[in-house]
């Protein structure tokens, strides 16, 4: 039964200095570049354009030791060059890539756009399907179509909740890179959905990158705007990475609405294509109602600031 | 220390259609041909005809991304050509290989004999060994025996329930193989054993290969006996399956005798030796009191049936 | 992504017969030689004598098939041939690899020494780092120092117990190795501190090795001393072993002391370097309120004695 599987992996550790409401902590933290993980997968050639292929891939909590599901991602395709690929699993959702392509600290690390985006209430605690889902069936449209990529899921909800129906759209070409997704879950037994909208893009110009992305999220009466301006700058193996959100929580039940924003400063020295050293400063304020902050500390009291600055390693396999 | 360790798996995700009693569910389904799973082995040749190996062996759960542990197999072994083989840790009992030898389906997917078989009331809920057993201290025999196979088994209590004796022996040669196994478990405090014993075989006639199995369980005042016959036809990469199972479970204590069978049909496209497209429908009926079904959706009441329709995409590697 | 990523392991599996306090158990036992293991590790030179690595390393426990986490070892590294190694993760302490490496057993077994030493009250059951710690932040010694070892480590309490600080420092040179160590963690919220400090060593002459160990545990009131001396004798593919430990328990704030100790015997037969057949054989007998024992059977009264016996197969892959 032996093939050709690939290992492969993320370690990332750092040390973290967070400051919630005042409060200090010190942390050995993990994912500041990446999250930490370790997979397998394999590609079968089946011949005429076509393949089998499988991904294993789990989290690994490298400062605890945790780790041994697949939770990352754990599917199963038949692709066919000309008519694209059939993926069946947990899965990411369409809507998740945006969010990770288009702002400059991806979605890890005290700087993250998502620190943010996540903080939706409703939607980083009680939605299945921010990032990934679980019983999808994908649909990729294959990779020759002129740079136009794209992808559709959808998941049983098995008779609970989690019920998933969302896709993607892209253009990428020479600097450009654009591309909108929207989804849509069964939340609740009562048929609530959440609902995700975003947009972003990126464009490259020498060793300058910029990267935006406007992203709505929705459940009931509550909906969160977000836009992320953040930019790169690449000079050998020196990598400035610069990212400022903005984020808007509206409850027309309650009228509690607040808002926030994150401005985060990085520097990158890649050791080598696979390993880096990074530091990382952000800040989030709030408005007199908002409780937004860099997750891992205490939380903060409605208008308070949080902020947080890590220096760690990263190495991938 | 590293060596020559091989890597393999299993990848089986599909879509499903259950109802059970008239209550319909749709599931993206696993394991519908073989149990999604991922594992280590290696052999290390000691030469004189002596070797030692391992073998490392967990379920993944594609449509979650759940797995992590090694409790499909975990044993390590020392071997000789001409004595056999001496096998420790966790494994399969030796009753468990009839059923899955010697029916069309195995004990995987909505057409499984093993929906019945193992629904036993008491073995599969309680028993600690209707397929695996912990704590085990295995024999094999040697496999230069002109197609006489077989093997023993013993598993310690430590002072709690599960203490385990079994054995398989069987003969296989040319289109013919038959084997028979028994086993025993105390499976409560009180010394209650739980009694496995089956007779199965196969014969192939060109395409052709016909399966039957006789199965019974038995604890305490309850016994169930079931009688499974099956087919499979291959020609070139299509493979049809068939599957007929009758089983009968009867309690002196309180009279209730029931039974119920199942009807399986199923076909399964080889795109090559290791991925499969794969489609399968399955029926179970009961008698007037009888609970059988197939696992995954609602329970049903007694006498209602359970139909199960699944289309999956399997890749070993 | 994928690079030389080395499987690593260990299967380790027997029988045993315990007789606590005249309570007899039979058990399938694991890791009587070494602990059964699986990990991933690799290394990535980045040239001008630089490196960076990472180790994922997990218990499996191959008599229930358990498993899937990495909490044996998980690091991220940066090393540099003159400058050492700093490492982060989850790591042993230093303290540990002083009763690892100087007596007979390691730490494995029913002859091991850590069956006393690690029986000291609040210290396997309370403290966090008797063996390994989390969130570490580690430093090496680079090993062009003419003999001299040494590692610290630091690890943040991140606002709640668990704060280390540790240190060992090591010669060996041909025949010769020694080394001390040395640790405190704030062990409870009232900022108790469980200290730890060793010192042992080893030396071979011929086919023997003679091995001695002093290693003292202490937290508030309590604190336990422990002497350990041991031999193996190599002949061939036959090793003999033997150890001594003697371990005395005192509390000033009930003057309940007590002491124990351990003779152990074991023999192994190496059917080549990466697999063996072991026999250890040892008795723990307690002073009049001692409750020493060997570990996996039932408790003991006070004053009572603990013998085990086991017989194992010992694979590494």
């Amino acid at each position: 039964a032996q093939s050709s599987v690939t290992i492969f992996g993320v370690m990332d550790v750092g040390v973290q200095r967070l400051s919630n409401g005042g409060k200090n902590l010190s942390l050995v933290s993990i994912d500041g570049m990446q999250t930490s993980r370790i997979g397998f997968r394999g590609t079968e050639d089946l011949g005429n354009g076509l393949s089998a292929s499988f991904h294993l891939e789990g989290a690994v909590g490298p400062d605890v030791g945790s780790g041994g599901d697949w939770r990352r991602r754990a599917t199963v395709s038949v692709s066919d060059k000309a008519a694209g690929e059939v993926r069946l699993g947990r899965d990411y959702v369409p809507t998740f890539w945006n969010i990770s392509r288009f702002n400059a600290f991806g979605t890890n690390g005290v700087g993250a756009a998502s620190n943010l985006v996540y903080g939706f209430d409703g939607a980083s605690s009680t939605a299945k399907t921010v990032i990934r889902s679980d019983n999808s069936v994908g649909y990729f449209l294959p990779s020759n179509l002129g740079g136009i990529y794209g992808q559709a899921m959808m998941a049983a909800g098995e008779g609970s909740t989690g019920k998933y129906v969302g896709g993607r759209l892209g253009y990428a070409q020479g600097s450009l890179d654009v591309a909108g997704a929207w989804s849509e879950t069964t939340n609740t037994a009562a048929g609530t959905k959440f609902k995700v909208g975003n947009l972003g893009g990126s464009y490259t110009v020498d060793a300058f990158k910029l990267l935006g992305l406007y992203h709505v999220s929705k459940q009931a009466t509550r909906e969160q705007t977000n836009w992320v301006l953040g930019g790169t700058y690449t000079q050998g193996a020196h990598v400035l990475r610069f990212s400022h959100v903005r984020s808007k929580n509206r409850d027309s039940a309650n009228g509690s609405d607040y808002s926030g924003k994150l401005l985060a400063l990085g520097y990158v020295y890649n050791l080598s294509k696979r390993s880096s050293i990074y530091a990382t400063t952000s800040r989030v304020q709030n408005s007199a109602t908002g409780k937004f902050l860099i997750p891992g500390g205490s939380a903060v009291l409605a208008g308070q600031s949080s902020t947080g600055t890590e220096l760690g390693i990263y190495h991938s396999f």
